[in-house]
């Protein structure tokens, strides 16, 4: 088995760093923050930028991410099993909460959504396919974690008062989820929004994937302040359906 | 000033490789397509493996893109300064216009589109943020190239019989679209479907991105077959007001 090619690794590296704060970064910025030597920084940013992957900003020189890296993104969608099972569940999943529809799946300890269907209203709302949200804070990362701990928990930053910033109270969310089958995050990102989402296992019985719905407070719990049992089953049968066409079994 | 660092230029030919075609490729089938030894080709896909830009399919042992790359081409987004000054405008232009909207930049010879604004009604639509358009064939490609046409034409594959598949009938085109400062497409990429586009202008007066409206050809097109005249100021009032916002001159 070959080692790492580390000029590989260097870029990818450097490709994080761009993605991250704030967008824009020069030369010596990159060198520092990776410490490399410049010469050593600067071939591979240029390589980065002949093959599209960085653009360098005309006025300032500093360097961003480039237009080649768009395409890729979206073609990894297209060949995202995941995601192309869930599309025909997502769908009905909305219009029978009323609720919008998100897909995640773990990267970096992270929640990666693959798939989003907006609100069924005609509300203002934003795109988030590609954004990455925190896993302890949403209802779709805590079913995440609560199936593939390996990872750690991720840095348990506190959104409001009722996030589980704590490791031992999280854990123990995550031990309920597994037995309940379903997780939810109420106010726990957000104040005013709750979530409700269930895993979806692929061959094997893995789970690769959580499926949630998400929306105002009022709406997802009920005068008790829990989620509505009605949008627990929508939701925990939509996570059956895609994990069947992923040949996963039930739950 | 350094040279390419080789085997990032691979790694990236590695992943255009995976983007097109069936999205699923074998080690043997990467290196025979790249001239690679496997040996080569293998610590390269493993190390695109550990980073994330790769994904190994389980049962066949397949490689695919990885979602590193999905959260990478978000962020592309996230500092593209075209689509961030578009995004004000074209909601408004699919609003007055009642046609679905589309912002394209050149990437490789093909217009990456990097905004989408739905149709304003019901009917199902798929995103097309991502997607790569033959230029040839769309309105946004045709203006993008009558501007830019130092990289060639592209493949000139005729999609309709409209399609305008001829070099030398193309460049008369790309010619008028210059005169004009807009141009359209009547059935060029789908038959029923026509669109109108103009160019975005950048800070010092290049063009950097096209926008344009496409819809079925009876509402884009009069009686008489040609493009309206109010859709073709309200592309191209949109294409100054970006213009303007990036700092480029009107037109």
């Amino acid at each position: 088995m070959p080692g790492q090619v580390q000029s590989i690794a260097r870029a990818a590296a450097i490709l994080r760093l761009l993605a991250g704060g704030s967008g824009r970064l020069g030369l010596l910025e990159i060198a520092r923050a990776l410490d490399l030597p410049k010469g050593t920084a600067h071939g591979i940013v240029r390589t980065l930028h002949d093959v599209g992957f960085v653009e360098q900003d005309k006025t300032s020189g500093k360097y961003q991410l480039g237009a080649a890296l768009l395409h890729l993104g979206t073609s990894y969608l297209d060949v995202n099993e995941l995601r192309s099972r869930s599309i025909n569940w997502a769908d009905p999943l909305a219009a029978r909460s009323g609720e919008a529809v998100r897909i995640g799946t773990l990267l970096d300890s992270k929640v990666l959504v693959v798939h989003h269907v907006f609100r069924p209203d005609d509300t203002l709302q934003t795109l988030d396919v590609g954004a990455l949200l925190p896993p302890h804070a949403t209802a779709l990362g805590k079913v995440l974690l609560a199936y593939n701990a390996r990872g750690g928990l991720g840095d348990l930053v506190p959104y409001t008062r009722r996030t589980l910033a704590s490791p031992r109270v999280l854990t123990r969310a995550l031990a309920a989820i597994r037995e309940a089958g379903w997780g939810s995050d109420i106010e726990e990102m957000t104040v005013g929004v709750a979530g409700i989402a269930a895993p979806i296992r692929g061959y094997g019985g893995l789970v690769v994937g959580a499926i949630g719905i998400s929306g105002p407070v009022e709406r997802v719990c009920d005068a008790h302040g829990q989620p509505r049992i009605t949008l627990v089953t929508h939701v925990r049968e939509a996570a059956r359906a895609v994990s069947r066409d992923l040949g996963g079994r039930g739950q």
